[in-house]
This record gives structure tokens, sequence and C-alpha cells, in this order.
């Protein structure tokens, strides 16, 4: 009989080792801990040995797409994970809304952390320049997503953004020889000329600066991406799913492979998430609903790494761990937790360590490992794999997956 | 000194944990283990992770070829186990000797799993249809192989076999627009009304019905695939090869990569098999007849997986270590036990978990394992590795390979 799947993401949770152990050897975890002595464990290189992987790379590969044929910048998927819906040949960009000066000079790159840029992304979303459709959605904070929608467009442009305060913005131009490169450069000059326009007069900057704070007074695209033909999820692997993540990127990424990626109340994505949320609706979408797969995205643990908090990064692992006291009593249900990248608290950033995976299904070959933790895992049954490797191993776990050959 | 080389495939060996154990744990085994003791083992992908092998990609992976490029369907394997000399080009078929009705409907797909079908396939081997030659052989009961052999044939058409009682003989269609594949169709469904208008009247059917029993009058092929081009074994490794198996799939196969495949009394392929004549025919291949590697095909161990009986598992593991008895003493052996998938008795069908490996060569690296099984497997010191790289591994140890490179 055909089982489910659960497939939970402990974001960032690979780490090395600080005073003699890693978090996830510190953490008191005994549900996690349960599922590993009772499975089997295995590291696992998301992307290739020694290769740093992007959280959205990651996660394509975990979703079982091969990454360096699915990938084409962030762009998009930050557009998806804004809530806007994406086509194959649409441009997508990463923006943020700035403060310059009248020389265009940068004066603050996120507009003094501006906490609603809805009212000034409204203003210009909507407008079309040489024929083209400008989508601009603020996301969090100073932060939002472009999206160009049109014929002839390449994403093979430079950015805006300088990085850098003190710097003038940067005029965007084309990495290539191709008309399409040398308009849509044009074209994205154009808007950023009319962000300005528009934004310098906005009643809301008038009032920014009115409270002495920078007005948000320009928008400085990066990262152009254009939006792929992907194989949905459900139709490469015949298999019903849900995508349920807190971060807008990794519910873009969910919808951008076809799946459902549901905004759920509690699921912030930070420190103070509540993971209850997203497995209650993991187990309705599976157990009410007649799904196949859940996938959890967790990603607290993710953010203490990069805070370089170990103590944190502990705490966050144990609080994720509550989860799973929900399915050990399951008796039809294969279970994978791992990490989409490894984020050391000595580093405060991904690093291209291999992440730990622990399996478990009825009657699963076990192998002795008694934590799930880093080390052990590399002692464990599974040996080294891939992270597109995962997804083939659940469908046969499962069974949901067909013989090749007779 | 260049040494031997006995890969002894054991079919469908892996297994799951039943009760806290395999049956590769259970089983009192002291030769394999004993080669284990002494070797060093490892985990096969035998395909790629998660992938469930057919027992024909399998051992194409395990003689060292790339499945996905070798492999097109199973048409010309059961044509070549059937005993016709398959030549490239040639589209090979499984058939069924089934019942219809006049008008064409399924009474029974399997002829009431006729004793002897070869008098009805003689009658209708050898003829032309459209100038393509007609090579029908009957194998066990109701089953056989049908060959076309000439110019201009695809193997992109339908199947015949309507895989259902009640239901009508499908008509064979063109699944692309070239002529080779409409040409194809054309045949195979003349070639079918031939057979009905043969078989109706055949004097072997007409005994069938005087004594009440359903006669085979029509025969249903299914499952088409033109015959590749593969580089012989030979020719690829080269050494001289040998190929023992018992059943008509697997001597196919070894035949198509250019094996000789000996049809050996005793051999059944069944829990009746005798393995002894096996590894006999072996070891005269090996020390009198000048011969570099013998395959053995042990199939009991699949039978019993597909029939979920984990005692006869056991059972025929016993049965096969016998063979091992007669290996120990060879100083100038190198021996690779493992299976072509694993059949777990709790599925009773083939799944995508690895297969335990065991290497045994004068001064191998040893792990300290203790036992060949799939749980000590995945603790030595091969680590994890796909099918096809055992052959190089093999070419290695038995000093038959040359460097890559100066």
């Amino acid at each position: 009989m055909s089982k489910k799947i659960l497939f939970v993401i402990l974001d960032g949770v690979g780490d090395r080792v600080l005073n003699g152990r890693t978090p996830l050897e510190v953490a008191v975890k005994p549900n996690m801990d349960f599922i590993a002595k009772n499975g089997v464990q295995g590291i696992v290189d998301v992307i290739s040995p020694g290769v740093i992987p992007g959280s959205d790379t990651a996660h394509l590969s975990l979703m079982g797409y091969d990454p360096y044929k699915s990938y084409t910048g962030r762009g998009p998927l930050e557009a998806m994970g804004a809530g806007i819906e994406v086509k194959p040949g649409d441009i997508g960009f990463r923006v943020n809304f700035a403060t310059v000066d009248e020389n265009w000079i940068i004066k603050d790159r996120r507009a003094g952390r501006i906490k609603d840029a809805r009212p000034l992304a409204e203003a210009l979303d909507g407008m079309e320049i040489d024929g083209v459709k400008i989508i601009l959605k603020a996301t969090v904070e100073h932060r939002g997503a472009l999206v160009l929608r049109g014929e002839g467009l390449s994403d093979k442009i430079t950015d805006a953004d300088p990085h850098e305060v003190g710097k003038p913005v940067l005029e965007v131009k084309p990495l290539d020889d191709t008309p399409e490169a040398k308009r849509t450069a044009e074209i994205v000059n154009k808007f950023i000329r009319k962000s300005y326009e528009i934004l310098k007069d906005h009643p809301l900057n008038k009032e920014r600066e009115k409270q002495g704070l920078p007005p948000a007074n320009i928008v400085l695209p990066r990262g152009p991406g254009k939006v792929p033909h992907l194989q949905s999820f459900e139709d490469k692997w015949g298999i019903k799913g849900i995508f349920i993540a807190g971060v807008a990127l990794l519910k873009g990424l969910g919808r951008f492979a076809g799946l459902p990626a549901p905004d759920l109340e509690g699921a912030t994505g930070g420190y103070d998430t509540n993971p209850m949320v997203k497995i209650e609706r993991a187990l309705k979408f599976l157990y009410e609903e007649d799904g196949d797969i859940a996938f959890i995205n967790f990603k607290a643990t993710d953010v203490a790494g990069h805070d370089m908090n170990f103590e944190k990064k502990v705490e966050m692992i144990e609080k994720a761990d509550k989860m799973f006291e929900m399915v050990l009593d399951k008796k039809d249900l294969v279970i994978a937790i791992t990490g989409d990248h490894s984020t050391p608290v000595t580093k405060g950033d991904h690093s291209g360590d291999p992440v730990p995976l622990v399996l478990y299904a009825p009657n699963i070959r076990t192998d002795g490992t008694l934590h799930f933790s880093e080390r052990e895992a590399a002692m464990g049954g599974l040996g080294r794999i891939r992270g597109f490797d995962i997804m083939p191993m659940l469908m046969d776990l499962s069974d949901k997956a067909h013989k090749f050959g007779a």
C-alpha cells in the first residue's frame, strides 16, 4: 500500500564543531533521536561535495530537480514569493526601496528599513514602458520584487544597486550583444528614472522627511532572472504535494514547482515562529486532503546560524523537535529530516559541509545510530548521497515508484 | 599475474528488516561469511539511489553498461532468452498465446496456461508478411517471443494485448508519424490476423476444445523493442566471459552482450534449482577453458521475495552458499557477490533499496565486517557505489585493467 511522505527541511541545520560539539549534538531532541534510532542516517551533498548551496538551489535539488538546469537566478523566485504569478519568459528581479540624493548618490540602501513600502509599490505597479508591463510588489521592510512582462526581453543585464552607500546608482547595461539585452537594460533604466520621479514627491515620503526619516525615493533592481519552463512537481513525480514555509522566497519556490504554498498564521520564518501550525497543516493535507507528500521548511535554525548564535540554534532545533511528537505513531508515514545546507554558527553564512539526513519507513534497514546529528549521520547506513537522490528514495520507500526495466 | 573472476548475482537478495532481521542476517551461510570476513563490503545502487531496477537493466549495469543507453525494452531480451539469434535492427516482442471468441474478445489471456505451445508457434514461425520475416518461438506455458526481421521497421507501436478478459484485442497503432512505425503496425496487425486464421483450426486446438480446454487461438504481441547495437562484453572489457543463468530472460541478456549462456540441466531458476551445476560450469570455464570471468545468476532468492516467503528466502540463500565451498581454496580468484536489486519479502516486488556487495581478492583491504548482509555491508569499506562501478573494480583487482593516463 502506498504510504504518505513527510519531508522536513531544517534550514541551515548542519554545523561545525564548537567546543567539541555541534548544535545538533547539544540540543535535547527526543523525537528526532527516536526517528534516527528507528531509521537510517546518511550525509547529503545537496548540490555536490564542497559546493555551497543557496536556499533556492538547495530546495530545487531536494525536490528532485537538477539545480544546474532549473535555476535561473533569485529574481523570479523572489517575485513568486511576493505573490506575483510569474509566467515563463517573465524577467524577475529583487528590488530595494532606497534613499538617494538629487544626484542619485546612495544615502541609505534600505531607506531606514522602511516599515511598509506597499503604498510606494502601488504607485508604480502596473505601468507600461515601451510596451512592457511593470509589476512591482513590496515585501518585507525595504524589500520587494519586480517583474517585466512582454516580448523580446532578456535577463542578461547588470544590476542597478551599487551595494554601497556614497556610490552612485549604476546604469543598467546589457551583458551580451543581443537586441533583447539592450532593450531590457533600457527599459530597466527608464523604470528606475520613473520610480525616482514618482516616489520623490509621494505623500508617504513627504511625511517621512517631515519625521526626519530617509525617503524611499528610488527602486533599485538586482539579480535578474528569466522565468524558465519547469516541469511541475506533480507531473514530475506523479504525486500530490504541498510546500509549507514561512518565508517568501521559499513559498515562491514551492509555487514555482507548481505546489500550493499556504500562508499560515504563526509561521514567521523567525525565532518567534510556531512550527506546530506547519505540522498540523501537513498532517491535514496528508490525512484529510488525500495528499501524498508534505514539505516543511523550518527557517529559524538558519537564522541562528547567520546570527552566529550557538545557543539560539540549539533552542530552535529543540523547538522544531516538538513537531515530530505528532507523527511518531503513524504507521503509514515515510519521514525524511535533513537540511538544505549547513549554516555554521562559526561562519555566520552557508557552507559546503554536507547535511545530515535521517529516513524513516516501516521495515527500513536501521544502522545502529542513536542520535540525529552530523557526525552520527556520517557513520550511518545511507552513506553519502546527493540532494536530488532523496526524492527517488522516498518514492521507493513509500511504494510510489515504478520499475526501470522488467 | 592476471587472475580469474567469479561474479555471482543472488537475484533480488537485498531485503528490509522483519522482526529485527533480514533474510541474509538469519541465513546460516558460512562460506559467504568467510568471504565477507576476508573481503570488503559495500552497498550498491545498481541503477541510482532509490531507482527500482528491473532484472534486465540491473544486469546490464552489473556487466558495466549504462542501462539508460543500452536498454530498449523487454521484447528483444525475451526473444534472445527464447533462443532466437536476434540481430541489430530486429524488432522483438513478448507474446501470449491467448483465447479469443469469434469477435476477438479475450476469453483467457493465457489460454488456460497451455502446457506446450511449441506446435502452434511452429505453425506460424518462418512466414513472411510484406517482405518481413516472422520468427516466433514458444517458451514457457502460454508465453513466447516474436521477432520481425527486415528493412524499415520501428518499435514505436502500441501493444495488442488489452491485459484484461472481456476486452477486445487492441489494434496495433503507430506511436509516431514515421512511415516505419505505420508499416510495422500494419505488419503486426496482419500477423495477429494470420495467427488467428491458422491457429483456430490447428489440430492441437481442436483437441483442446474436445477436452474442454480453451484453445490457444491467437498470438498477442506486446513490449516491442528494437535490438540495439551493443558493444560485446568481450570487446568492451577485452576479456573472455560466460553468463550462467537458469531463466530465459537472463540467458537472453547474456547473449545480448555476446556471452555464451549455456543451457544447464538442473539450473531451473526455481526453488528446485541445483546451483552446484552452475559453479561447476563456471570453474570449468575459468580453469579448463581459459576463461576470464564467469557470471552466475541465482534466481531462487528473487522468487522467494516475490512470494513474500521469508523462510524460503533464507533457505535459498543457504542453498546458494554451498556453491562457494568450491572456491574458498582458489588463490588466483577474484570474487564478487551481490544482488541485481532488492526484492523485500515485505513488499513482494523489486525495491530501490541498495544491494550488499562483497569483493574478495588476494591482499584486498578488509574492513572488519564479519557477515555478508545488507546492514554490515552499509558499514563496509567500499562505501556506497553504483552497479556499473563493479566491473572496473573487478578488472583492477584481477590485474586486467589498464592505467588511465601515464
